[in-house]
């Protein structure tokens, strides 16, 4: 469900850095009891000449854009903590290293989602149970 | 109007491949009278170490993400089947390859889009059909 | 806020052009009081054999997605002027070089998003202008 697009400086990150990172958005989902394999981390190297922010070449911006598609959340409260929740995972790779990061995070419909030929299974039912413990999409 | 970005593995794909991805994807529109340059297929090439899957680097993952602006589907099991047909489109190009796909649809606002400096066509208006016959934006 | 993705033909624009392109871009939003380093704009650069118009390789289109965060617009009128506001500030970037130019402007939800760590303030508050003037995220 959740694909993240980072969009990041060249050289901002090493292969273990991704790695971390990525590991750590994962986290972020699998605590919920979603299947691991539903996070999507896609890494976006930009040259220092293609980012511009508020009109100047920026080198050392990091731009995020998540897409949430098996979990919306509709109470004002929670979808503030769950932002702020997402802040400061990524704090270690952006605030922390002095980068500009900005976020943002859209739902996106549910029903026109599919994995691997299939439709991934309800919020919370034994099918979704049954993917998360075998991280792997299968016909239920 | 579909806006279709395919995120894939480096060499996945030959020219020859694309092409006949992307034809077979125009189809699916054109079908339905959409004018066939409305569709617009972008293919990313992903490198394996800036794509990671359960927070584990993958090689042979296909993220599709489609936007679609001159059509919306209301009914649910229009935008089932759609999806469904979706699926079947992509398969010999991921399923049937042993790539792990995911791919979702989002919705677009039709009153904020314009094609070559012009407003498209109503849906289903002559206008938008006599763009589908020339392929190609003129004024109407 | 605003957050533009311009994918565009390899060779297609000089840093300069990216520069005034960029320019122009924010000068958008900073006209109605944004702070400029809300603007973020990404270059990306697409191989000939990598986009599709109609089934089509295209080597000369420029498609455009644009994300609106901070405002958005709910009057049919205004959104039509604002859509026609911005191809004609992308004009001197596409049609008037004879590129194919599409693009649409997505609202993606302002409560879920950040920029440093912080919240962006309230449209139209002290702290907005505050942002703006010092074109910097600040504690408020």
């Amino acid at each position: 469900m959740p694909l993240w697009h980072i969009y990041h400086p060249v050289d901002t990150y090493t292969e273990q850095d991704k790695q971390d990172f990525a590991a750590d958005i994962t986290e972020i989902y699998t605590r919920f009891g979603l299947p691991a394999f539903y996070v999507i981390v896609q890494f976006h190297e930009m040259p220092g000449t293609s980012v511009f922010v508020g009109g100047k070449p920026s080198g050392d911006t990091v731009r995020v854009v998540v897409k949430h598609l098996a979990r919306h959340l509709d109470d004002a409260g929670r979808r503030k903590r769950m932002t702020e929740h997402l802040d400061g995972v990524m704090r270690p790779y952006t605030h922390d290293r002095d980068l500009h990061m900005e976020f943002h995070v859209e739902d996106t419909p549910r029903d026109q989602w599919m994995i691997a030929g299939l439709w991934p299974p309800d919020e919370g039912s034994d099918a979704e149970k049954a993917w998360a413990q075998a991280n792997r999409a299968m016909p239920y």
